[in-house]
């Protein structure tokens, strides 16, 4: 028995992703740059997927930018935005809690002169909309804040801010990394009113290596890599198609959002119940957080004790975010948590295709560890 | 009966990439950050991926960053190498004939206040060592030289840039593009005397969306990316495991390069006696060019029209590089053809599985076209 529980580092690629890659490396790989026959059926499928990515995205396909993952896609929304913004104003709000790449892109632009400043979160690791509008002015050129937290799940409050940025009559660009929200709520940029949104392959059981950024139509960000003209000119280089085509499979291949929340949900009342049972774990997800994640501590444990055991019994859980490698949960610091809460963190999440019987065989060793280990 | 004669647009992804892609979907998906059994067998494969293509570099594998593709190797090349540097001197050094990656970071770091200047080539595309010797001073921090010509096949003395930046005792890091070298010529960094040196999936029978840049241990670039620490802090995300996978896949099925190099020179020879015996054309490569890159000139005739003609029967070339889509060769201008030449332009380029018959019907068609089309 096998229980793969960190869906929030990367998901099993579905059947449809791994046909649509082979069938770019087999049959379709020509460089869609080229202006034969094989480069046009390349083109051809590059703009297939372009619209089927943009339809889970409810925009057009033009304000799309396929990359290489989250993590570029990123890169280019707070580089590219704050380079073309830079003489409008000097401000850049964004959060406490965001993933590696915002947080050091973030330090990058306070390098670079950027008066960058920090939302701060509450116990329930949201931010608060009086945060916002304390934070942002009107020299603010650029927010930016994820969709639903990456550790913990909790869902942050974006659609509040293209309000406060009109109520300061600020310049600013919003962007949002929603790369834990895609595929498993709706996600539409528009109807958010942010100008600028990153979602990620890997994430919805497609390939690694892709990703793509929503780029507002009419809206002008500077490319940060430099090269030929792929991408509209935004992000150059052969395009990647196999991975592409892979993302755009598992874009197709999302199921319909209500249904299959309402059955990680009761997954999650699972998880949460088992968990409430066992002595001395504590929930660090606020109960209104995404079901798909549920982060938890058990202080006096280790992250890499429980870690080591649960692997060893064929259950893949994380301490925290697989891009921080053992390093110290900022956003359960955030929270307010303890030194032995943080150093204790479990993350648990889940996927469309976990099972039942995955939630109860975790519950069943997480309980036996936790008696076994407190020792 | 097709002709695939554009392979230094891109090559057809050979059996042991595409079945290296579907191990990395299928069965080792793991992230290789992630803690647990199911992300380390992803650090164990990635681990092995990054030997494999050390081993085609004759390099020690921590001296192998997984990028996504030639264009970001580039750019993390030029942009990192030129940031580290930037105390130590202005200059930087490359060709008028680099790949447009290439190109416009050069661009991009002229603006950015660098003293950038252009080796010019002579005839045969060639830079001279008079010219290297003359350029590079001891204010230069970066030089960077194609290997092989994309366009037109020039083989270029890269070998000797290290002796002329130690003569004028510059503090200069030596970048080499080697993405049509490799996979054709060996490739050994350390023996050519390149700190950096590019490399490519996608030209070698990979997966698009996959490169590497070899960084000289001891070398210190800056990041050009921000995020997570992998590949040792050089580029951050989640790496893109499967292009990575077959990248290596690919790497390790290149054959013994001397029997190739055999092969591909027979078809050169056959396909430039052919070419003159067709009226009105003119071979722009030179005859001690890269066997696998033919450029030729067809005056009088445009190169899209050319294309069409020969795409429709099948026959799939280019007008030169596909990243720079129709517009004018900077190459071939660099090398003194006149726009008549340069509209007129084709370029014929080989690998490892093209046919004798390829090259028959190609020139066959050709010589058609040019009666033809040129009435």
């Amino acid at each position: 028995m096998e229980a793969y529980l960190d869906n929030s580092a990367t998901t099993p690629p579905c059947p449809e992703a791994v046909d649509a890659v082979r069938n770019a490396l087999e049959r379709c790989w020509g460089n869609p740059s080229s202006l034969h026959r094989v480069g046009l059926e390349g083109e051809r499928l590059l703009n297939r997927c372009r619209e089927t990515v943009a339809r889970s995205l409810c925009c057009q396909p033009a304000e799309v930018i396929f990359t290489g993952g989250g993590t570029e896609s990123n890169n280019l929304a707070m580089l590219g935005a704050a380079m073309a913004q830079k003489r409008r104003g000097g401000r850049i709000v964004t959060s406490a809690v965001e993933h590696s790449s915002i947080a050091e892109c973030a330090k990058e632009l306070a390098n670079q002169g950027f008066d960058v400043v920090y939302l701060q979160v509450d116990s329930t690791g949201r931010v608060s909309e009086e945060e916002l509008m304390r934070l942002i002015n009107q020299d603010t050129v650029l927010v930016s804040l994820m969709a639903v937290n990456n550790e913990v799940g909790t869902i942050q409050p974006v659609d509040a801010i293209r309000r406060i940025v009109r109520y300061h009559n600020a310049p600013a660009v919003i962007h949002c990394d929603a790369v834990q929200a895609y595929g498993k709520l709706p996600v539409d940029p528009q109807g958010m009113g942010v100008d600028l949104l990153t979602v990620s392959s890997h994430k919805i059981h497609g390939p690694k290596g892709a990703g793509a950024l929503y780029v507002r139509g009419g809206l002008h960000i500077l490319p940060i890599l430099f090269g030929g003209s792929q991408e509209n000119k935004r992000r150059p280089g052969t395009e990647g198609m196999p991975g592409i085509a892979g993302f755009a499979a598992a874009a197709a291949a999302i199921p319909d959002h209500a249904a299959t929340l309402a059955y990680v949900s009761t997954l999650r009342e699972r998880l949460v119940g088992g968990l409430r049972r066992i002595h001395g774990v504590r929930l660090n997800s606020p109960s209104d957080s995404l079901p798909y994640l549920t982060n938890i501590s058990a202080p006096g444990l280790r992250s890499e004790t429980l870690l080591n055991y649960l692997s060893a019994r064929g259950i893949y859980v994380s301490s925290g975010s697989a891009c921080a490698k053992g390093r110290k949960s900022r956003v359960l610091e955030a929270m307010g948590l303890s030194d032995a809460e943080i150093a204790g963190a479990l993350r648990i999440s889940l996927s469309r295709v976990t099972t039942w019987e995955e939630i109860e065989y975790f519950l069943y060793a997480l309980e036996e560890a936790c008696a076994t280990l407190a020792r």
